[in-house]
């Protein structure tokens, strides 16, 4: 760089768009400072371009800039990443010959890989207090720029952070390390200023970790921990862990027989047994009744194509490494990622009218999507689910009607699993396809659709996609977890690849609009949420057991037979296993099911029935009819929670 | 061969199960001649362990043998092989510098590929006269052995037929020819002793083929015929072949938009388009409630799996070259050829009770089966179709019961549809696994189940899968052409591959029988012959589209909406166009909907309605309710035909 350069200043664009001149050299601290004196001493980090990086970063022409102190929300990062580092610090303190790999932030917390590092459960307390006294050591953390060859001697007994050095090698001629008393680490940073900054922290978990996610490395140890600003803030966190891991919906999963996913069958490829397949098939029938309310057509596509179908969707170009993607013959076929493209292929199979639109085609279709293998967990994470698509091609002058619509059917969905939500519009980005006229005619007719329908909603400024504005939802579960919900997405760019056509009053020729929408999105991860909400206590209408007929004795059997027959139209068992009541009410609670019917003598003699409902409320001589009544009812009007005996 | 041996004799296996001896160098005729001296001089060809072969072909040792007379089935196909014959000795006589290719008879009639032949189909008629007059100038049909040496001689002139030979040469020093006057040609046989025995022949089409299947060789012409023993034979052919076409579902699909096959999409890979799918729908809702009053529950698996579990149940090594299979990672996947091992998988993931039993898993499952490219046809030949799948997991006292059930299932489909049926039990293989004692108690069962039905049925000894006995069905649709149905297939191989068990009354372990059964089997191909069962003319239930609309002018437009509301359970339609009455009634009768309501101003007046069915009846006056009424029960019925207006 020449010394005129560096004279010759640069600008920054600060969030609220406003530029700031600073010279060429500047860090990020250096631009804090110049916004004022303040700022800049409360500097913890900047975020460039969106990437969170150390305040000692310099910055660049045109980059966007934000200032990280310790009131912003990425602070929390940087101190679990602080941590992080105090738990390899305590570590080293106690072993000796521990290899260093990586200890990110995460999500939730943070993590430290080690080589050589035999530790288990109990171990964790002893470093959780070594990393407390660490924090009250107050060490300064200090930053460093260090040549290469001097990291290389400093590094040299850590083989994995050797590694690593030589990858920056090749393109920075420094590196920096960060130092805290006696422990020093080969680290990007960013981190806060010292260690008595860092809050409360725990440590979680032992796990095993391959060196880089690849399964040909070393395993190694992880330990996995988080940090908060204080220990109230940790005890919510830790209740809040606890309870989402009572509703794990794999333990609940195979508590209650819903599906399994196995080795032999193969990674993120579930198997619903009957019981899960009970649910999902509930699941269908719903949406299916609602698509059929809205004049939704079925249609059904294969679950491979030919990749000339993927080439000109343009899921070849841009999705094919998340594809399964493989040869028969001269020929190249991929799983479908999205089934989208093959309800374009059957509209563009038939010729349109004006008069027909608006087409709405659903399908329960599979989509296939390859995910790292490591990611896989569950029905969270799966490389095959199914989506309760639907496509709609519609003229430009019908997207408020129909859009109208799905958003009731959306909510109507959200409602009845009493989940509740929040919408945001997403509109045009820079980088976009169609004309401005189509893009602000959608996108006022997605306003005024988002203001008739009364709940309030957020505007996304550019978050839209290339092809099309959309209406994003968002939901919480009955844990305070928030879920990213269903879409409605409008797309210009799919019936131009396909050469989308319809003949209009005019007689021309037009391109429809196309509307992408689910309700649930992913039936597995719905399903999963679900599970997770209701702590495998599904609502009457899902649960794959509705009622449970325990007799008193193996006398009352006969009669519990003829009980159960009266509810032929539920889902309906008689624990006919030689047990006593006790056992018998205790293995149906435990099994979730909404509602037992006790039959004994009594019960036998004035042919009615005792029911018992999942809290454990028991009411005697009710007639059989007046509880089909009510069971009917609570069904077909999809209640939440069994209610005969609540109400 | 040393002379002792030859003079040593061998034996073969005659169709009663008898052995003759021979001496070692003896052909099928010396055979025949062995037997009778009527026999052999009526021989035409002999059958050698199942395959026809000329009767100057040596047998073997242990060979079964079938003598062929002009009485045996296989006699049409031997004049038939002769027939192309005549068919490229009348192209040679008429064009020069034809090279011939191959010419086999096929299951109903002959072709002959020739390159360099440029022929339209009026130039069919000179051909047929020409083949005519050969058959009337009754060439005596004579083979004679060449050695390779000759043969490549005589064939100096014929590309493909030198190619063809070069491949026998490998094996063999001596080829046939079989001349007919002045034509010969390279030639295995069998054929008929002089053409003068042909009876009466008809060329029927004019195709391209490619030289030996391959798209990257030569595209030739084809010439498509057939023969018959006389000319009332070949009539009935050609009625029925008329009528075939007539029904065919490619053309009907087409016409009543129910599936498409497209080039971008793939071949062998339907997609149903929402016509198609409604009537999908309703076979799978048939089942559905048939497998649901059954007990059957369903399951859900996925299409791909990791090939372990193809390895574990054997399809791997006995099916992997039909199988779609590719990598992802350092682990192979494969689409899944059948349902049968994910189910397996489901029943292992759980222990079992021998109270719990019988379990049966019911999956509309699709599977990928890799067919030829060029055999692939609609919907008859696909790459992906599902099966309406059931897996049952019984004790071995259980069989009868479940089998039972299940053959009452599979009559009820059948007589739904009107198909006359046979049945055939299929007994223990030579080669086969599973004890003496299951397999004789499983025969057993399966007799007495066949015994109580009713219905006649045959015994093919032997013809069973070598892990299992199996009732086979075979129906005959509208035309008379018969087609395998539905089995039932018990499996004694599969629970020990994975190590399936329950626990017994004797608290020991035990092997289940695994039963596999479909009612349809194949949708695509039980949709497939619907269409031409019924001619595209479905029963209400299936129908598409089951009542449609008329109004006779626009003024009664609003009285249409109205009455079509009074039939909103049902799939209706109103022709809101802008035409004459007759063309919307022709309109209606072309797209095959069952019934048409017409309204005028006199219905309208009167608050009634015309009905018109696709007999081409019409009432007038009817009452809304009445027909609706109707409607119902012969829906809900499953009646073949609209029988309103024909009682």
């Amino acid at each position: 760089m020449s010394e005129s350069d560096s004279q010759q200043g640069i600008a920054v664009v600060l969030p609220d768009g406003s530029e700031l001149e600073v010279d060429a050299d500047a860090t990020v601290e250096d631009c804090a400072y110049e916004i004022g004196p303040g700022l800049g001493s409360d500097t913890v980090a900047g975020k460039l371009d969106g990437d969170l990086v150390a305040k000692e970063e310099p910055v660049y022409d045109g980059a966007e800039l934000e200032i990280v102190t310790d009131q912003s929300d990425e602070y929390l990062r940087v101190m679990r990443h602080s941590a992080s580092h105090c738990l390899a610090q305590a570590v080293e303190r106690h072993y000796d010959d521990v290899d260093l790999a990586i200890g990110p932030p995460t999500d939730e917390g943070f993590y430290y890989d080690f080589d050589n590092l035999d530790v288990d459960e109990e171990d964790l307390a002893v470093l959780e207090d070594e990393i407390e006294d660490i924090i009250e050591e107050d060490y300064e953390i200090e930053r460093e720029d260090v040549s290469i060859e001097e990291a290389e001697e400093r590094l040299a007994d850590e083989p994995y952070k050797l590694e690593l050095l030589e990858e920056f090698a090749d393109e920075n001629d420094h590196v920096s390390f960060y130092s805290q008393g006696e422990w020093e680490d080969l680290c990007a940073g960013p981190h806060v200023d010292s260690t008595g900054e860092i809050g409360a922290v725990k440590l979680l978990e032992i796990a095993g970790a391959y060196w880089r996610g690849d399964e040909d490395n070393t395993m190694q140890t992880r330990i996995y921990g988080t940090a908060f600003e204080d220990e109230s803030d940790l005890e919510d966190f830790l209740q809040r862990k606890q309870e989402a891991e009572k509703r794990d919906h794999r333990r609940i999963g195979n508590e209650m027989d819903l599906f399994s996913i196995q080795d032999v069958t193969g990674p993120g490829l579930p198997l619903y047994h009957p019981a899960g397949k009970t649910v999902l098939k509930e699941l269908e029938d719903f949406v299916e009744t609602l698509n059929k309310e809205a004049g939704y057509d079925y249609v059904e596509t294969p679950h491979v194509f030919k990749t000339d179908l993927w080439h000109r969707s343009g899921h070849y170009e841009n999705y094919q490494d998340d594809m399964f993607i493989f040869d028969v013959g001269d020929d190249e076929f991929g799983l479908k990622p999205m089934n989208c493209p093959g309800h374009a292929a059957i509209f563009q199979d038939h010729s349109w009218s004006y008069r027909d639109l608006p087409i709405r085609y659903a399908e329960n279709g599979k989509v296939y999507r390859k995910e790292q293998r490591g990611e896989l967990s569950g029905l969270s994470r799966v490389w095959a689910f199914t989506i309760d698509d639907g496509h709609l091609f519609v003229r430009p002058d019908q997207i408020k009607q129909e859009v109208e619509e799905i958003m009731e059917m959306i909510t109507d969905v959200l409602e009845t699993f009493d989940l509740e939500y929040e919408m945001a519009l997403a509109t045009r980005p820079e980088k976009s396809v169609g004309s401005d006229e189509i893009w602000e005619r959608a996108e006022e007719q997605l306003e005024s659709v988002l203001e008739a329908h009364g709940h309030e909603y957020e505007i996304e400024e550019g978050d839209g996609a290339f092809y099309g504005p959309k209406i994003d939802f968002a939901f919480e579960d009955a844990i305070g977890r928030s879920w990213d919900g269903p879409t409605v997405q409008l797309d210009f760019n799919m019936p131009e690849r396909f050469d989308l056509n319809y003949v209009g009053e005019d007689n021309e020729e037009h391109r429809p609009v196309m509307i992408h929408r689910a309700l649930y999105g992913s039936y597995e991860r719905f399903f999963m949420m679900l599970i997770e909400h209701y702590e495998g206590r599904f609502p009457l209408w899902l649960a794959p057991e509705q009622v449970r007929v325990l007799p008193i004795s193996d006398a009352n059997l006969g009669y519990a037979y003829q009980v159960a027959n009266e509810f032929d139209d539920f889902r309906v068992e008689v624990d006919d296993r030689d047990s006593t009541l006790e056992r018998k009410i205790r293995a149906a609670h435990d099994d979730r099911v909404p509602y037992q019917i006790i039959v004994g003598d009594n019960e036998e003699e004035d042919g009615n029935i005792s029911v018992r409902d999942r809290f454990e409320d028991q009411e005697y001589d009710v007639e059989i009819e007046d509880f089909r009544a009510h069971l009917e009812a609570e069904r077909d009007e999809q209640r939440t929670e069994p209610d005969f005996l609540q109400n």
